[in-house]
């Protein structure tokens, strides 16, 4: 496998494929996400699925396909979508008559054709325009899981495909105030997620215009630092103003007798986390997962001579993975004779999993096993009799300590620097996130993004003003703001 | 809302509708899931998914575009589903330049169409040959949860829309054998599921060769009946032969040596069981839910006065709602001042929530509470203390209670007949399953649903054979077979 240091995006490709994750599909730019993959977003979606229902949202399924006059209702959406669109043309094919299989019958061609949704706010406000009619009517609070498409002409497995999976919440309110505090809401719960579940420290901030969701007044956003010192959004919390309702007219009764626009929210995170994932934490031998989202958290090795000698493991360790199931901890005794214990351990070390066991002959003497934690590659031998507990702690310290690692990182690589060529000198020789002032133009932002490739990923939330000069244009800046090349 | 007698097909669009179920969408043929009848298919999906976890398989997710040429490689295949099919010719929009807004961009044509997913067969066949070698990649447990598009002119909500969500399994096997036991595991799987959770008795059959899934050797399925008479098909599992490998070129080294075609199996259900559930049990009043499927099983509504009297109801009920949830039961208290009770019992009637509990202030002084069962509407005042017990145990009783009631309906409503006037008769008097000799021709099932719009629903598993003569020929026959008029 190539090495981070030597070739970071090598090394990322090579370990989707190698660790099972997904592989690219015959279909152009469309991924297949292979079930060890898939078992990590099945984890990601229990837990932010979770946090959406504690927050008080319920799920819903809106259709997959868009009239187009739907997507031109609102101006700068369709101007943000058009150049992505997968369009239906056609509900038939049929026989081509020469022998040479089928084709697409022209008989058959729609009157208004359909966009494959690459988001569906347009589809989703033209349906709440006849579910709210009064204020009682308010909030609705409203998910949905599903895949949408948006044509790439360059794609990464995970990081950028044509068809990925993700979640929209698309919440409608009775005031401007109660929609800016859902947005705020939603994007805290990302931010928890990637925090507490993916070990993923990030940013909260707000988008430049520029950055903006196409129909939004503003995009929050988490930004997570990835090991090659480049950023990766990781999801986004978008305040819609009343836009959609004034482009799908839905009006609601007001509390004082009034007529008025409802007010709108979107926010979505998808496959693309499990890209943040690997970049976040793996390593040269393979996956680091945090426990929490490890679809396996448990291996148990047997190095044995004998068909015997495994019995006597399996014996000694049976009432460790029943204790360790009762407590909710995923574990497997891997008894294959097919494979060497050497084979194994890269095995389960390019998966990920983050506790492995082993015993052999001289541990069913002494009544101990190896537990080896996959973050450190650290190995101990240990009391039969305390393994479960040990397990248990692990995992925690585990969870915890591959967040400490990326936070120290994510700190050394954060540089804040004052003026242009220092700037450049950092982004060339470091990377990672740097913070400096900018005059607020979207000339500006342009200017720097075509010299450099790097972009202002946010606008700090809860950071105090602080004036200053403009790194490129030396205008006045109130503030800094986060530059970094990204994903 | 319309009576069953009176209007059966009206009462079902009413009653999915009143009771926010589903809505049809702006785009022709597809649905809007709202988040009730969404809830219930999230009830559903665990289910089965823990059943097919149980049996070994494990998810993973394949692309919505299927190049239109994939779809050719399997005759029968191409035959049975190119007119269904939406088709993509485009990804990319522009400005009209005469500013009428959008239209599909003419230079952004793709040389080979893709097709919308009706079933993944042909795009993960064509994966499968990249991920089998050997014998030891065998057997390959695969399920995917997705949303499919088969375009219907004539759509109804659950039963037939154009696009719909569904799961599919794909295993491909080492033998003939495996994979026959497979078809037949999932099948029982379906069954099971049926009658467990949705409480909806099936009989377990196989297709005959005209009603087959396009590229099967064979096609199992569970058909159910629905109250007024018609047959339901709620989930299908195929035996797929080497059909699709062979299609694919998905060959394999043998355990001796060999080189050959890999077998396959297919099976899906999909929110078609939505109808189903809605139409087997059901009443005039609204739905009825098995406890089982239920997305809330317990509803307390307090009959008060004042805000002081709900205090002392909420009081009392607090530690009830504590204690079913410590259980697993979902339970809320409706304290909401805004409806009547008289209103609220309606309401909770029409969403089929298994339990109701009335308190008041008579039962307030009394240490009572009045339970009510919604598929017997029956009531009955109880002792608070003893409620959460009672309510644990009716739960159980309602859950068999509904199905025995489908059972007795189905064993009424099925008829044996020796000749075809007999079987035109009971068809247009009486409907349901309807046993009867047929000769095995496509010839004869053919003129049969012509002539009466009644169709084979399968040939039951496990039935011993017994020779007669077709009603329709007179020719020679070797089993009855199970006809009915069918959604």
């Amino acid at each position: 496998m190539p090495k981070r240091s030597e070739d970071y995006s090598a090394w990322y490709n090579e370990l989707v494929k190698r660790a099972d994750l997904a592989e690219n599909s015959p279909v152009r730019g469309s991924m297949v996400i292979k079930p060890y993959g898939f078992s990590i977003w099945e984890k990601m979606q229990s837990a932010l699925d979770n946090m959406f229902k504690e927050t008080g949202h319920t799920n819903a399924y809106f259709p997959l396909f868009i009239p187009k006059s739907y997507l031109s209702r609102e101006a700068d959406h369709v101007e943000g979508f058009a150049k992505e669109c997968a369009v239906v043309t056609h509900y038939r094919l049929k026989n081509s008559g020469d022998g040479r299989g089928v084709i697409v019958d022209p008989e058959a061609k729609l009157e208004e054709e359909l966009i494959v949704r690459p988001t569906s706010e347009t589809v989703i406000w033209s349906t709440y325009k006849n579910w709210i009619q009064s204020y009682r009517d308010l909030p609705l609070l409203i998910n949905q899981w599903a895949n949408v498409v948006r044509w790439e002409m360059r794609t990464r497995l995970f990081l950028r495909t044509s068809e990925f999976l993700w979640q929209e919440g698309h919440t409608a309110h009775e005031t401007k105030k109660e929609a800016e505090e859902e947005t705020i809401r939603m994007l805290n719960v990302y931010a928890n997620f990637a925090e507490k579940f993916m070990a993923t420290p990030v940013l909260k901030g707000v988008k430049t215009t520029s950055e903006r969701f196409a129909g939004a007044v503003d995009t929050y956003c988490i930004e997570a630092l990835m090991q090659d010192g480049k950023a990766l959004q990781a999801g986004t919390s978008h305040f819609l103003g009343q836009n959609f309702a004034k482009a799908f007219d839905v009006k609601f009764a007001t509390r004082d007798g009034g007529l008025d626009y409802v007010w709108g929210t979107s926010w979505g995170a998808s496959t693309r986390l499990i890209g943040g994932l690997i970049m976040s934490h793996s390593d040269d031998f393979g996956l680091i997962l945090p426990p929490k989202l490890a679809p396996l958290q448990v291996i148990i090795v047997p190095i044995i001579k004998d068909k015997e000698q495994l019995n006597e493991i399996a014996e000694k360790v049976d009432p460790i993975l029943k204790s360790l199931k009762d407590k909710g901890i995923s574990a497997k005794l891997d008894d294959r004779d097919t494979h060497k214990p050497g084979w194994k351990f890269a095995e389960y070390e390019l998966k990920g999993v983050p506790v492995r066991l082993a015993m052999g002959p001289r541990d069913l003497e002494n009544g101990t096993i190896e537990i080896a934690r996959r973050d450190t590659l650290e190995k101990q031998v240990i009391n039969l009799d305390e393994t479960v507990n040990k397990i248990e702690k692990l995992l925690v310290k585990i969870q915890e300590s591959i967040f400490q690692k990326a936070l120290k990182f994510r700190s050394e690589m954060t540089t804040e620097v004052s003026n242009y060529d220092e700037f450049k000198e950092v982004l060339d020789s470091k990377g990672g996130f740097i913070k400096a002032h900018w005059d607020g133009t979207p000339e500006t932002e342009e200017k720097i993004k075509e010299e450099t490739k790097a972009t202002i990923r946010c606008i700090l939330l809860n950071e105090p003003d602080e004036t200053g000069k403009c790194i490129y244009s030396g205008k006045e800046s109130k503030r800094k703001v986060v530059f970094a090349r990204a994903y």
